[in-house]
């Protein structure tokens, strides 16, 4: 069921994603290869799915949610580019491909990151690519500013980085993944609610709730994954974040209670979304998936 | 006289970037730490000037410009401190203090860059802070956007990049230039302009081609003064550019022929302005400033 979604939205916003990586002069041909391979992955698209969903859910029409697919996508690649970098978690692969400092080189990441960020505003801003009025394209540049910057995304990644070594409790270990993946699932969410050109309070809200729920689940079931997958599914090196003393859901409430959360988390998702009509299935689909994945 | 306006200029915008670096958090006090120092550092303000002067010289209320001449102040600063980094220039000194991988570290300068740069959208998207119209704050975000990016500022870094080493001639030093540093110049205006809500198509081309003029202009003279003057004075390692074997003007042109260029640049810009009245002198200032100053 979710697959199917799911490679109906990948297949969209990969489509959308296509055309905004031809280098408008010869000079820039190889960091615009770098960000196209940055971005073709083989990833699993949660972000954009969640846009569309979320604007599916209001009754709005999915090809005014490609550019809002497109910018949640540009943020997260670009966030996985500068992660990886040796100064940073110093990955040498990524979905069993080289990271992109690898397949490039170290210069070419950073830039290759900047650049798919600017990127990800242009694209929200340019009234083609995001067919909405002036105030949603605003507020959708709004949005993602906030929950990808330093108050957001950023900042868990730097709350992230800072917590390596340490034993954090419960609390801490959410603030944390609350800003490093929270927020921009949140803001997928919402900017899929602003396509949908009917977000009103209410859904808002609820939806919000939604996505705090299943960010938590998804990072829950990540750590749990870490713990229980081999390398060759995960693609990923297993058990990384162990070796490298980060903090864990496993680790800190134990391996059993830990999936008894991520179903509760589930659980509170599906309540958030009672309000909502069939068109919700999808994002009730997600929250069910994210807990049952084994990659 | 551009002395003076410039201590203005720069008194407003230090005022209002001062506003943007309380860590919402206590856990975020570092990174938010990382990000006032890379924005404090003594900078000469020349793109917040810009937006200023563009926005007296069509007869705005600078009130209605510190949001913009914030945003491309924040680009500027985040760009500086990705380029510092040991994988892109490998810069200790920017103005005669450590930079901001050496005062932090490596990590935490990625993230206060990527922070940075997600602040300037963030900061033109926000009502408060820039207080324009939907369609004249959504113009600015995209025009900063473009300018910023792949196709500009973050395109020109990577053609500065693979560029050491080559023998560029001048249209090819020229297209790096532009994309590197003219574009936020350019940028600059243009968000000057939008911001004094008087902004028509004549004058946005004249400031155009006076943006274009002075950013030349601007880069001549630097690379001038990297052959000329003393290291205390420049604030970073003198020479660095001829020994790194980057291409020059002074390599290109020879000396005195590039101190021409830079004349011949100041007085196309003057040409310029011929339309505009006394409102546009600061930018006038601006344009004899560029190719006198010593540093």
């Amino acid at each position: 069921m979710i697959a199917a979604y799911q490679s109906r939205c990948q297949a969209r916003v990969d489509a959308a994603l296509e055309t905004l990586f031809d280098a408008p002069r010869p000079e820039l041909q190889r960091l615009y290869e770098a960000m196209r391979y940055s971005v073709t992955n083989g990833g699993k698209r949660v972000r954009p799915l969640l846009v569309y969903a979320a604007c599916e859910a209001l009754g709005g029409d999915l090809d005014r949610a490609d550019g809002a697919a497109c910018a949640v996508e540009l943020i997260h690649a670009y966030s996985l580019v500068h992660d990886d970098l040796p100064a940073m978690d110093d990955d040498d692969l990524r979905r069993g491909k080289p990271t992109t400092h690898k397949a490039f080189d170290e210069a070419c990441a950073i830039l290759a990151g900047d650049g798919l960020q600017t990127l990800a505003f242009e694209v929200l801003a340019d009234r083609r690519l995001n067919p909405q009025n002036s105030d949603a394209r605003l507020a959708m540049v709004g949005t993602l500013a906030r929950a990808a910057g330093p108050a957001g995304m950023v900042g868990g990644q730097a709350i992230d980085l800072g917590s390596v070594g340490l034993r954090l409790d419960q609390k801490a270990l959410e603030v944390m993944h609350r800003h490093k993946t929270g927020a921009l699932i949140e803001a997928s969410v919402r900017l899929g609610a602003l396509a949908s050109g009917n977000a009103d309070d209410s859904s808002m809200k609820s939806l919000q709730a939604y996505a705090q729920a299943i960010g938590l689940a998804f990072q829950v079931q990540d750590d749990i994954l870490d713990v229980e997958s081999d390398t060759v599914t995960l693609g990923k090196t297993q058990g990384k974040d162990q070796a490298s003393d980060k903090p864990t859901y496993p680790a800190l409430l134990g391996l059993d209670d830990a999936k008894a959360y991520a179903l509760e988390l589930r659980d509170m998702a599906l309540h958030t979304l009672r309000p909502f009509s069939e068109a919700a299935e999808p994002l009730r689909d997600l929250a069910r998936y994210i807990v049952e994945r084994r990659s």
